[in-house]
């Protein structure tokens, strides 16, 4: 193995330029690799190594290093370290219309369990009752036999679609079974929206920040993203409307209630002017509900969707992120316009949403057991954020300041100017902390200010623990 | 309701014209709507009705109404008749990459169970074990508890792609876990893979005809189809040869064992100089595992993935298909130039195939259920197989002959010149006997003269009765 830590100390980089210092660090290295000068398979100093040779935080050497890998410029192996990855030549080139390489962050981190992870958002496993779900399955294997097995019809199975129509009635949202989509969660919905509504070209507004995984199927479809920032009251009407004349973007993709990743619930002034603009820019809009039911307020959230009156919000439910991820489903509203597209992309996406799952779904529904675990979810997880909340102002200091929801399974965190959320989850990290970079919710990754502190697998024990290693690293 | 039949009389259509009947009927009324003689809403007169005034077959004026409504002219709805559709104006108009509008067929044609269903190629529900699976399940849930629902990690269930590897390893196919990616049946992998791999404008190669949901997922990513013709011992390599040299694709997708529709197997000769072709052209394989299992002769049939020497072939395997259609569950090999892209776009996809699913399946595996299940299919299936060919040979008459791919589901037949594959699927519709028309395997449906006769889920006394009708309409 060459000495590459001495081929690395002659990098010059200075705190003293615009360009932070792990973009600096990430050019270098980018411009050596693109040069020749360094090769597939050269392997890169250590982290810590190189980042005490250059007298630097370890946590920017390894922002570096991730977005090099991010783009594909250099692989990492556990144990091994990170080298420099062969590069796609031609005719093994990439395509133009390139799939985004940007990371949806993964959902479980640490299988280990010796670290406290704010990271994951997934509900705690013990929540969910096998004995309930042994029942349903059972029930649904004597009536439906070999048919609960058969080819499912690829708008969704039916009796599931009828007991969601009458589900969402109560929230005040009137569509028919026919108007709906049956989709393998919420992931799926977005992409299906993006490939049935969009061309390569089209412009998409999102909020900023938002969740990766919709950056990345409208990326990976060609659209051209702008990210409208977020108020108190939701998006910003002022950007939005400029931003709309300017753009006319062909789909707004938003989270009225309980914004994903920052907690945000939009007020009723915002979501009507929402809705006139939508209309006089002739816009459609993709509204994710993300984790109404998880509202903590006395009055219940409701969806923009019942404010509709020109069939122009696609409503986006899953079931998989409160419920049981695993089993991947959720449902769409389909605007007449756009239904047939949808069902066709639908269709040779993946033919259908598995039968079995949707047959022991409409049980849930019928028989009342998904309302009860809502209402079961709600006042456990109220605790928690209850807790949460009241350590976070006891022990945090100020450099960080927690926006209060109301609502879900984690906490947005505003950093102080001059602390970067790369830096410090990384430092965390090292500290067996695992907290989830702001950095990635945003489309362009511009913002390296806010971290998002979820409490929805941890024990008021661990949420303590956690508070204080952060304090710790902020002190 | 204005006399459309009037409107209509008048239309000139002529045997002697070099253009199909159904094609000039198309061209004729596709030409009113653009020039706005009628408009959306219109009602087209009924099938038999301008059939009679016209003096043509009723199936060529479905075969035209068909067309129509495919490319989204016209809208059917049951009891209501054809009428003219909303088309799409600006800003409201498709995507230019537009999403394919070729249909898939359906797999279920005939819930009623009032017709003979020559046409699904599903499994009949009662083959599967109930219990058995009822016993595993439970054995999941027992084990795994609420980790059954987590979020799965989106490569697949470890310990599933650990038996896979050993499963692959008897049929000579040498891989890794790591080098499998699970997915939610054979569509969402060949969409994957064209997602992954293809760029706007790319080549493909298919062979002709071929499973019309392959064509549907690289029509939607932009790519360039070019059917390759099959002859008794494979592709057609000469064909294959010249139009490699002319327009250098990216992909080849395949399917070398008891090929979908037509049963063909590829010969030694014709793997091994495929094989060099694909070196020499540098050009992907996509072989599409569809139903090697259920081969009847003596020797079992070996995937091409065994001559696999530069990692170019991406195998694709089903399990849906002659298992459990419904629950969504196959894997493919990925090469390791493409595992990146694969892995990313698996995720945008999707995020995940269903873990319960994945545990569940792998139990099938490991306590060799799934081989049972394939042993026991074959025997049965093999009966019918004999029994189909044997009636076929007494009853049908010399226009239509029968391939004999000694395995699968289903016949291929040649219609004599002259006959219409897509007016007789239409009378033996009228007649009870749901036959699935050949014209839908061609990507450009050009071909007119063949069929596909399906004895999945048909009795002894079913096939006998459904040759019969056959026969009566060929005579």
């Amino acid at each position: 193995m060459p000495d590459s830590l001495n081929d690395f100390s002659s990098i010059k980089i200075s705190r003293r330029q615009k360009t932070p210092l792990y973009a600096q660090l990430y050019n270098t290295i980018l411009s050596r690799i693109q040069n020749g000068q360094i090769t597939p398979g050269y392997l890169l100093p250590p982290v810590r190594k190189l980042a005490a040779r250059l007298g630097i935080n370890p946590g920017t050497v390894v922002s570096a290093y991730r977005e090099l890998e991010q783009n594909g410029y250099i692989r990492s192996r556990a144990g091994a370290g990170s080298f420099v990855a062969e590069l796609p030549t031609s005719p093994e080139q990439e395509p133009e219309d390139s799939i985004d390489l940007f990371e949806i962050p993964a959902t479980e981190h640490d299988p280990s369990g010796s670290n406290i992870d704010m990271s994951s958002i997934s509900l705690n496993p013990d929540i969910i009752s096998i004995e309930q779900f042994k029942r349903l399955i059972l029930k649904v294997l004597d009536r439906d036999q070999g048919h609960a097995f058969s080819y499912q019809e690829s708008q969704g199975f039916g009796p599931l679609r009828e007991s969601l129509t009458a589900y969402l009635a109560l929230s005040g949202i009137h569509t028919t079974a026919g108007h709906l989509q049956i989709i393998s969660g919420a992931q799926q919905g977005i992409d299906i929206i993006a490939r049935a509504l969009l061309a390569h070209g089209d412009y998409v507004f999102t909020e900023s920040p938002t969740y990766p995984g919709a950056i990345a199927a409208f990326r990976a479809r060609g659209a051209k993203i702008i990210g409208i920032p977020l108020c108190r009251s939701g998006i910003d009407l002022a950007i939005l409307e400029e931003q709309l004349r300017r753009f006319h973007p062909r789909l707004l993709y938003i989270m009225p209630n309980l914004q994903n990743p920052t907690g945000i619930t939009y007020d009723r002034e915002t979501r009507s002017r929402l809705m006139g603009l939508a209309r006089y820019y002739n816009v459609y809009v993709l509204e994710d509900d993300y984790i109404r039911e998880l509202s903590y307020a006395k009055q219940p959230l409701l969806p923009l969707k019942v404010m509709d009156r020109d069939d122009r919000i696609i409503y986006l439910k899953s079931f998989s992120k409160i419920f049981m991820p695993g089993l991947r489903l959720a449902f769409l509203t389909m605007p007449s316009a756009l239904a047939d597209r949808i069902l066709k992309v639908k269709r040779l996406a993946d033919l259908s949403t598995s039968g079995l799952t949707q047959r022991v779904f409409d049980l849930y529904l019928r028989e009342g057991i998904w309302q009860q675990h809502i209402r079961a979810i709600r006042r456990i997880y109220r605790t928690h954020y209850q807790y949460t909340e009241e350590r976070a102002r006891f022990l945090l200091p100020d450099k960080i300041r927690l926006l209060h929801p109301q609502g879900g399974l984690s906490f947005w965190g505003v950093l102080s100017e001059g602390i970067n959320s790369t830096a410090l989850c990384a430092a965390a990290a090292q500290n067996g902390l695992i907290l989830t970079d702001g950095s990635g919710f945003y489309p362009l990754r511009t913002d390296t200010s806010h971290l998002r502190l979820s409490f929805a697998t941890l024990t008021p024990a661990q949420i303590e623990a956690g508070l204080h290693i952060l304090s710790r690293l902020l002190s």
